[in-house]
């Protein structure tokens, strides 16, 4: 079973993308990545930190916005609407889940789908769902792609089981996938443990995203197949594992890690769309 | 082999909307479709009769806005942003393909999504995908749900293959069906005959919506299997006929006659969304 490591993908796209914030610079635009965060949740600074290593390799300014946790939802969207209108931001970045009186659709809202480089608005949602790609994909829908095209995986005819039905994930990398050629069967809570492992066995490519510990094991997986570990989990020992155990998926053919598999491409991913949206806004 | 005839189908929506249409003339409204048509294409005719009668039936006023065939795109989009405005009209049916010098993506772009009744929008689309619901469903893709509604048939957990990948059909009734706890694949012209036959035939649930007259015969089916006929096609001999071959498809628990079946129901579903529509924007 061979790695597929996210790092080599994740350098990869961060030296296109240098180049493109390169040509960028030459016309006189800083592409800048506005990051706004309320509170100092554990996991969001530590995102932050390794975005903010990401965007210096990738030539990507940030700026970052910290509220207190205790902010107004109507601060917050005030801020948001100052970043949409400011022409020298051109991705704005928001940490969540926010603080829980925040009404999260009415920030989602308050975001320009122009600016929205992490793919959380109706716009950029529904973008990929009609494939105008008006904003742009969640950054780790997008990762997925980007692994399987940097290691020369080609999607089409190819039948793609996605596991899970999020708007982060599931929904958008199965029609990604679809946009690809794939064919894609998304299966979740409610498709029944035998009947998933059925469906993933059959499969060529494996996008695992429910977001449960090691629950894919060789009961789920065929000789040869091509698996992608959407999953961030703390197994019971507090160690950090995704959604196969790694183990069990030894027949599989192609397997990225966790840690340092679709997670270390997100950041990339996020700097390169950073970049497309200064592109895009400034016709450079 | 048991029919599921979609008149009905249509008839019980029919029933409902008519009280719900009651309802709003008691508090002074009446739901009113705007009907947008350029040139006399013989099957928007034929539709536009059918949707009349429909609307009589169902107690929702209809108003026709008929321009030539040679009309300006740009005199269509004034017209469409009029009726976006004129709060007396509740919901927007326009037909397409539109005359040839007309961009089908600046129409759709010019209806607001509120009024989008048969779900071309990106706004409704987008909806769709999100499942915030803003807009409309495609009248066909939600008839299918309402023939499996009408007729008992659950989709939760059941394996659901959906032939055909537009955004008219395919797309949003693999969305509609998830929703509803269906585990969906949806197969299309690069899927290949051979796996999208084990597909189909591996699948409780069977929406064929490819547009290839009488491709889906016994190969496709398996024993009490319930198939969704959405195919529209003129056959060899001149004939109308869906994408199953009704006679191979015997062994099929559960079918939708062509014609008869799947397109008897969406004048019936576009009614039912125009009196949404008015429910939404008055807030009767």
């Amino acid at each position: 079973m061979e790695l597929l490591k996210g790092k080599e993908v994740a350098d990869a796209i961060t030296e296109t993308t240098r180049g493109r914030a390169g040509a960028l610079k030459e016309n006189g635009i800083l592409p800048t990545l506005a990051i706004v965060r309320a509170g100092e949740n554990p996991s969001d600074l530590s995102y932050e930190r390794g975005a903010e290593k990401r965007a210096e390799k990738a030539g990507i300014r940030v700026c970052k916005y910290i509220y207190e946790e205790t902010v107004s939802e109507e601060e917050l969207i005030s801020g948001i609407k100052k970043l949409n209108e400011d022409a020298s931001i051109h991705g704005i970045l928001i940490f969540r889940p926010l603080p829980k009186d925040i009404d999260d659709e009415a920030i989602r809202r308050a975001l320009a789908p122009e600016k929205d480089i992490d793919g959380i608005t109706d716009g950029s949602l529904g973008g990929i769902f009609t494939g105008s790609h008006r904003g742009f994909a969640p950054c780790t829908a997008r990762a997925c792609m980007e692994i399987l095209a940097h290691y020369g995986i080609d999607l089409a005819g190819k039948k793609t089981a996605v596991l899970g039905r999020s708007l982060v994930i599931g929904k958008p990398a199965a029609m990604m996938a679809m946009e690809q050629n794939a064919t894609v069967t998304v299966c979740h809570s409610k498709t029944g443990e035998e009947k998933m492992k059925a469906i993933c066995r059959e499969s060529d490519i494996l996008i695992a995203a429910m977001g449960r510990a090691a629950m894919i094991d060789e009961s789920y997986i065929r000789d040869g197949q091509v698996v992608l570990d959407v999953g961030i989990n703390v197994n019971e020992e507090g160690k950090l594992c995704g959604d196969v155990d790694a183990d069990s998926a030894a027949a599989a053919g192609f397997l990225t890690p966790v840690p340092g598999g679709v997670g270390a491409v997100t950041t990339a991913v996020l700097m390169q769309q950073t970049a497309e949206a200064a592109e895009r806004q400034t016709g450079k």
